[in-house]
């Protein structure tokens, strides 16, 4: 049996702070009740300020990220549409996967594991689509497997640069709330992201922006659909209802947390703290002598950082050892790095003693699994730099959020 | 303000009971941790046994009833694919046009509002059709929008009648685990459900039920899917975890609901107690000298009582002023029938006393909206049934769940 | 197994909202912070506006209501010191047992049970008491056995009238915050609660608010205390801090309850709805035929109602299968009412709805114990008076509340 | 505003496990039910087995462990019974003042604050006391404000050995569930613990267990009491219920919590981890240099470490930082020991993790405070202790609950 409470250090779902679980222990509710748009329809003007748009149409589709990807892709793309898509981890992998199987030609650029991705590759690739072939741009904002950060806005440059009209679509499911986002000034067309992240909140919500540009495209798309049909969601929304039963005891945690974000702690002094706590643990793997699977340090996450263990060591066993002697959960290697690196993940409600309780059982951890690494050493490290800041050491990186 | 609790008398998402909600306070978890199947696994045995199935696959996709109709449709029919269904209210419609949207070619049945899937013309249109083309006949086992339960027995007996191996699709969101439904003896292919009904918990699951055949067909079903994909879900289901995050709370709460349903109180007392329970409703209504929508006592649904108001008041006016006043919300008309009637719903986790609560506020509303029922009379019919069973009066009907 | 949800309809504990319930799911804190203050000081302001007293000196002890009866004794008298007190049931008998104990000499003013207080007795014992040797005179605000509200204003104008300077104690346990009290206008020195009544909360403090008179006469009086010594509480209080441990969800919880009831509902709000609900509740038994034990509507407690039953019939039996066949409490006859009443607590946390609930559960109980009261009767009078108000019927009582 | 959650580090009340939270999440209930005992009269047997005795009585104070102290006093001894207490520490300090103001004639032994109970000289007084004036011995288990573990067994020895029946009295609030007590073995009359220490409740229970002897005694004390009277509570716990309202809730949380002291984790093994865990704490000390206040290792507490800051640092800085900068809070220096030291509370529902963060935040919090500590000097030693056991260090003690 196991004593005592851990918390989460796997990129999502994340901690849910006690007021967000408190706000949803909620009997159920009549989701037809003339005012239950009271409850909703702030939660979508909220989440545009946390998006940072103030046009794009909000969706929240009982369901993941994965669903909500969906919907971005049946609603506005046609069958046989050409999209430009890297593959630079497992997510954005998937995300390929997902984009064929839904019967789009996927011109994929393949990447190392450990790299953003390759805006000047996509500014050539579209330089070279003299007939607009690609109709949509698909970058993974985060890549959660591999805590490498790409730049979207040089993206929205390249695109700009070569006056190509494709449209722009984001997976921010690990970014959005803890690492900067900004739809409107990078003319992103549809977001994706999901209640369980930097949202606070539990699985559930699949939850996506649209621009205008892509409202309206959804209105000829020739997409077979249904549940994930976006007329039933916005006609429905118009006055805070849904076209089928939501979970809205999910709603009234999304409440709390947006308050919390928005007006407690304010989301700029969130994206900061993500940049600090992150860099504590940067710190830590830099101590300890390990590599971050992220190449380089400017494009290292702020939400999660894939730390690689010496060759001779199994990374599942660091993991194993974590869950089953100390309770903790780390995120493992997928695909590629499978066995070769372990994930933290330091994004949502967090603080520095969490950040520091992940770093002492990670270490603890390593330690029975042979992992050479001076106990306390990654502790200390990123006490320093919580306690003296960048005055302590060299700083790990200079990251796109804090740009 | 209001003050005091009132338990929800629509027809789902139903009342939670509070170990339910104890049970989903639960802190997020590590859903790819080694163990997470002992939490999920046997609630798919579970489901199978409140199915009254033993070889059916149970999948539970994050999202709604209506993801799970997709998730049955797309994984096992193929476009153009004619299936045979009946329109007989608001959600045997919505579940046409759903697979009309998918691309099937729906035969459609329509029969008043009010009376049951026809089994004797399905009976006819299946003989008729000598060369097999009908794939699929789908039947809302109970349809919410009338409280008229169908008899899905007799659509099975008229595909063995004349040997027709179209696969059999049930609408079970507002029957399973209140009103008998016996998968494997049926020979249903395939069953949908929710969370939010008869299970006791919120919204966020649409649960499915497969049969061996269905799954073979799937394997070589042609429809575009992603988020629905069987393949996903049952490779990842094999040690107990899901292809994307898992609302984990819900199965903490599905835990214990199913402990509730199948060992404390026991399914065929459940089933008993729903008819038991709307009964008392059934006989309310009778007392105030209103008509049901169900057309006759012997398809009159255990879980949602539809209740036409006289022609010179707007049913909407009697839902206002419940809500409004008393804090109690009924279901409304839906589509034809708006305005014409109100719904109580009286299933999942209810008792006497909370029936005679819906039925004396209903009295109340009915009085301030000119409906002229005596105040007390629907509730001293029911309670005289409550106390006094069957000898009381008459019974108002004879229910396929007691056959 | 119980299956659904049943509201109390004891006199407290009364029904928890669900809001306070959400507010005490916290994780304990540090009761010696220094900002812990800041969650309890505006407690004690609030509960001082609760109690309509600008000077008076709030202690919350853990414990009981009980317990607060015993820190006002213990704290402001004397051993051996004379008292008036009324026995009139068995809260006032249980009272007069205690200052016994405690050491006082207590004449007792024994009037039947059912009825209030002997003001005008009283007041002819206090004029013959030439030489003030009645240092206290205690009254039982609401008999909660007995549901039989007391004039404490008379009282006060006993001891005003022949000038003696009796400290007045007044237990308030199941008034406060449902019935008018008013501590300064009425001269309370000592009134005594409990958060499990008209609070709203959990059991677990008392609750005693002290006039500076009391307060000063405290720091002289010569009987043994410690757990519950004014001093000590007092000196940590400044600060916001408790000398031992406190129940500090509790706080939060009564948080919650102070600001719904004092700013959102409003307190004159809610002893209207107590004086309205009630009135429903005493209609449905005048309806039954039955008689309150209290002898004249216009003593009769707006939040409690005892309910003699015919003299062939025991009053346990109704409650014993109100609880077992319908999952509803009542309250059971006291001392020498025990077997002959049952009581209905009506409130705190309640609404129409749930005072119907109880009286239709009262009338199945009563009907298979065999009181023939007609089925429906008391619910048809209670939705009369709480649709058509006071033209449905004749009132059955003139209320000091309302005065 | 403070992000993430961070565990308690004062030595109660302590973190509640997340299950007893959930279980304490009721509805209220009637404490007067005829089922009620099936809920309290296990929590009484089980408080038995985790006090190791098979005769006492088990009594639950609503209230604090304070006020079970109170109720231990008065309902055994005497107006000017002699007892013999040491007071070497705040709370021996305040169990002393406790009992002169409840009017006993304390014979007060003053040694050291760092220095349990002197067993010795208790020996000798009890040697001296031909008459038998001394009624009781008072022990204090663990000294909470120093972080001292005193041996009871050795009191009773004493007892013993000059054949002296005084009763012996055991403050176990900060031992009992955590520190091995055995109040049969070791011959207690009277033991006193509250239930947001060990037990892992919040706090609102002060717990008493009498022994036979005690309880005869009760019959015949002549002290005033009244709301702690032994009788009424033995009267009405004969069938589980109360002489007043309890606070429900608190009783399912104790179920639960029992449920997992004893039938999850066992006690042996709770006692074990209590000791592991607090080994690592003081190994921690030891690696900044610094000093606990127990002045020897062989009675070091397994639940409280207070440790002594160099002279020129306040310690209220160290707590004061610690609370502000990074939301943990310490306990603090009491009475003489102010400013000088800052106490960790290890006990309850706590594993190596939370050690881990505990340590780590002292470290940052003393580093800003001026403290010379090494950061991550004491997490190191702690995490060596917590991975490679025994052979990692000289151990810092030999540990009464060990032997």
């Amino acid at each position: 049996m196991r004593t005592g409470q851990t918390p989460l250090f796997i990129p999502g779902p994340t901690n849910v702070p006690d007021v967000v679980r408190q706000a949803m222990n909620v009997a159920q509710q009549d989701m037809r009740a003339p005012d239950f748009g009271d409850l909703t329809k702030p939660i979508f003007d909220d989440l545009r300020t946390v998006l940072r748009t103030e046009t794009a149409t909000i969706m929240l589709f009982p369901g993941s990220g994965t669903g909500a990807w969906e919907a971005a892709i049946t609603n506005v793309l046609n069958p046989g549409d050409k999209v430009l898509m890297a593959r630079h981890g497992q997510f954005s992998g998937l995300w390929v996967e997902m984009a064929q199987r839904l019967g789009l030609e996927v011109e994929v650029v393949d990447v190392p594991w450990g790299t953003p991705c390759p805006a000047k590759e996509f500014a050539r690739r579209l330089g070279a689509d003299r007939h607009g072939d690609i109709k949509a741009v698909f970058v993974t904002h985060n890549e959660t497997a591999t805590g490498v950060t790409s730049d979207v806005a040089a993206v929205r440059r390249a695109l700009d640069e070569c006056f190509h009209d494709a449209l722009l679509f984001v997976d921010g499911v690990s970014s959005i709330a803890s690492i900067d986002f900004r739809m409107d000034d990078w003319g992103v067309d549809l977001a994706v992201t999901g209640s369980q992240k930097g949202l606070m909140c539990p699985a559930g919500l699949g939850i996506l922006a649209v621009s205008a540009r892509a409202m309206e495209m959804s209105e000829t798309s020739s997409m077979r659909r249904a549940y994930f049909e976006f007329k039933d969601m916005v006609a429905t929304n118009a006055t805070g209802h849904f076209p089928f039963t939501p979970p809205t005891a999910l709603f009234h945690g999304l409440r709390v947390a947006l308050d919390r974000l928005l007006r407690q702690e304010g989301l700029d002094a969130a994206l900061a703290r993500h940049q600090r706590l992150s860099e504590g643990v940067r710190r830590a793997v830099a101590a300890w002598g390990l590599d971050t699977v992220a190449e380089h340090p400017s494009f290292a996450s702020n939400t999660v950082t894939a730390i690689r263990v010496p060759a001779d060591v199994d990374a599942r066993e660091v993991i194993r050892i974590a869950y089953e002697d100390f309770g903790a959960s780390f995120g493992s290697g997928l695909g590629q790095l499978a066995g070769k690196v372990f994930r933290i993940g330091h994004l949502g409600d967090l603080n520095e003693g969490m950040c520091l309780t992940g770093i002492a059982i990670a270490e603890m951890a390593m330690q029975r699994a042979g992992v050479p690494v001076p106990m306390g050493a990654g502790v200390a490290a990123a006490q320093r730099y919580y306690t003296l800041g960048d005055g302590a050491f060299e700083q790990t990186g200079l990251h796109l959020a804090a740009e």
